[in-house]
């Protein structure tokens, strides 16, 4: 593609200013509180799509947060691209972490600090300002669709029924997703495998209501206590997850694949240090890139109950929580799973408790090949920009609605993702290096052009 | 005592009133924004001693929140009894659960809604209007002395300090406090044990930050996790505390003496129907009230971490934290017990995290004899009012002063409660019947009257 770089040069603080609107709107899809935001986000895409060079872009209502969808057919011959991303974030907490405030973003020390920097607006937005480049310069090689949702965050839970009502709208040959990560900015990589989700939050009740911990404790059950015990035996001390049937569907991936994956470069001194932890842990038998990549894990991801205020208060709690999830490997079904938990987490629960399980989102696990077109004309444009073929690996984390696209529509996702694991998506101070973002927007071109010159073939 | 039922009739109006006032004050020790609070209380405090008819009171400084202390000596060959009660009260949290302002006091179905409406303030005052009335009728037979502090729900840190620089001050043959409770309204009783307590606080610390639950999920230690292992292995299936060395100084309880205490009336029935629970638990081996009353136990009463808002978060928490508290028995001593825990929490916790472990406070059990001139006139004072015999019984909870008393001071104190289970102190809806407050100030005049005479013999 001629002159990207150039573009970039030129436009580069305007794309910024453009990237930073849409990161002012505080878009938290699992805190109701901000269902207006997602319509500000929803339209501020629209109108990004538009000013880009679509031909139209609208808002569609699903069952739940609204979606941006946009087009621009050159010729109904030509392979059609679909662009998804999400413009939903995640909650900010703990917000006190934040060195400047999550929806005012800022640049420092060449990285854009935001909720949302990475996860998904800065890597979506890259291909809304690739796709402006691409029209703009009368380069654009092939269609392209954009679909922008605003629950991926919360597992996508309306979008299944809003690509089965729409098919025929989404019909495309490949799906382009950036909202995955590469190993470093000198070690391109693409993600050809997702782990599943099972998210599940438990309530345990123990008297119906606090109690002075002097005069009942010791005869009455605490639900916190009770709770720990029951979260502690959901592993062993092998670091396998305890709940029963949970590993019947994993397949195990045969050595020569273990193998090829372990030359991938990993620092585990360096992933220590980053982490600042003296010792890591996991499932026995399994590398850490095996435990995150191949292997289910299961995290308690938030636990609740008592007292959490400043000094003492003697007290028992009447209730007492914890957020837990699972995630799984290609062939584990996410609903089997969440209901095995429900179960077994009833089953174990002693009588002195009352126990509610409610399953709050999930997904399946994702594998892709890799020798499609879509593939690798992805690994050619990273080799371009990068100057070094891309690595593929098997990421941990989940995009539970990639594994629907291939099932609802039949389509493969290409994983380009530009995420750095020091970018804190999830976390306070949230960031995307400018460097990535303006790599981002230089690759995504040279995929269209790969793309189409390999299907043409 | 003459005209006691008569006083408390024409008086009762007021007394409500002067009681909320005090109740309206939002003195919660544990929380820093509520300092002033503190000195408002012991104003009121100072106030209320000197209107009933004390020669002087006055606030005095402590290391931490001011104490008020007052006294009235008819003359100084006469026995003196030191009334000490607490004007601090617990936090409100979880504060939706309260059907009318903590600190709002109302009267609903015969009762006094507030914090503090038992404990301490509703006890406590109960003591300020019965000194009143032997005063205004000239029937005060003894001297008498005030001390009122305002940091027992933390413990009372400061108050060895005050004690051993005030020790002619506080100079009495007896303390008589308010701040227990009786079996029910037609049952007597008079505390006759305390247990002590240990107050932990643990932070677990282990990824530098929150991480993507996905990316790394299974390959690095989840500190909330990790607490749920230690906290669920520091109690084991028989109920007993694991802690090292915990049991080495408690005396068990004879069997003669348990089988006088099995004599005091006990429902489990209705016990586990006011709390709703299907099942009790505790310490293999021992009765409910065994359970709380002679044997040490071991709760969480704060436990977080992680995401606890609305919905789903997949996160990976840097820190998780409990609050763990510890009843002991007499001869445990707290300063050890806690010194032991911090060892045995530190010994157990795996090198994948960093731990941290506070004594938040902590205080000696307590065991008073029956067969002193203090506790037979508080006998005879409950028998006139309530027509039974009181049972002595040892409760579980905790007032860690009480042992300081008898350490610095010297002397033994009669703990005439009032309280009732259903008052739920601690918890939200404090109560205190009418009934209850008005057959306690009933009562106390009672205790002058038969202690003064028992000390002249």
């Amino acid at each position: 593609m001629k002159n990207i770089k150039q573009y970039i040069e030129s436009n580069k603080d305007r794309f910024l200013e453009e990237l930073f609107g849409l990161l002012r709107i505080p878009s938290i899809s699992s805190e109701t509180a901000h269902k207006e935001d997602m319509y500000k986000a929803a339209e501020y895409w629209k109108q990004s799509i538009l000013n880009a060079g679509a031909d139209k872009a609208q808002i569609m209502e699903t069952d739940g947060n609204p979606v941006t969808f946009g087009e621009k057919i050159i010729d109904p011959k030509l392979p059609t691209v679909l662009v998804y991303a999400h413009m939903d974030v995640m909650p900010v907490d703990p917000i006190d972490l934040w060195k400047s405030p999550p929806f005012e973003p800022e640049i420092r020390e060449g990285k854009i600090y935001a909720r949302g920097a990475d996860d998904d607006k800065g890597q979506g937005f890259m291909h809304a300002k690739a796709f402006e480049y691409m029209v703009k310069t009368n380069q654009l090689p092939c269609n392209v669709k954009f679909i922008i949702e605003g629950e991926e965050e919360i597992g996508s839970p309306n979008l299944r029924k809003f690509m089965e009502a729409h098919k025929d709208l989404l019909k495309a040959d490949v799906i382009l997703v950036s909202d995955t990560g590469m190993i470093a900015p000198d070690i391109p990589s693409i993600t050809t495998g997702l782990r599943g989700l099972s998210y599940m939050e438990v309530e345990l009740t123990g008297p119906n209501k606090d109690l002075h911990s002097g005069l009942f404790g010791g005869a009455v059950a605490n639900p916190a206590n009770v709770l720990t015990k029951l979260l502690a035996s959901l592993t062993d001390d092998d670091g396998k997850i305890t709940v029963k049937g949970f590993y019947d569907d994993v397949i195990d991936v045969s050595i020569e694949e273990r193998t090829e994956m372990a030359k991938a470069p990993f620092n585990e001194s360096e992933y220590k240090k980053a982490l600042d932890v003296d010792e890591l842990c996991g499932e026995k038998g399994y590398s850490t890139n095996e435990r995150t990549g191949i292997r289910p894990s299961l995290d308690i991801n938030g636990i609740w109950g008592g007292y959490t205020g400043e000094g003492a208060k003697t007290v028992i709690p009447s209730k007492a929580y914890a957020k837990i999830s699972m995630r799984l490997v290609p062939n584990q079904n996410n609903v089997k799973i969440s209901r095995l938990f429900e179960e077994h987490f009833k089953a174990i629960a002693p009588n002195t408790v009352k126990v509610k399980v409610t399953a709050l989102h999930g997904g399946q696990g994702y594998v892709s090949p890799i020798d499609i077109p879509a593939y690798q004309a992805a690994e050619k444009a990273y080799t371009d920009v990068f100057g070094k073929k891309p690595v593929p690996v098997r990421s941990g984390g989940s995009i539970p609605i990639i594994s629907t696209f291939e099932n609802v529509l039949g389509i493969k996702s290409i994983l380009m993702g530009f995420g750095l694991e020091s970018n804190a998506i999830h976390s306070p101070n949230e960031n995307n290096p400018l460097e990535m973002f303006y790599k981002g927007i230089e690759t995504i071109p040279l995929f269209y052009k790969y793309y189409t010159e390999l299907m043409k073939k």
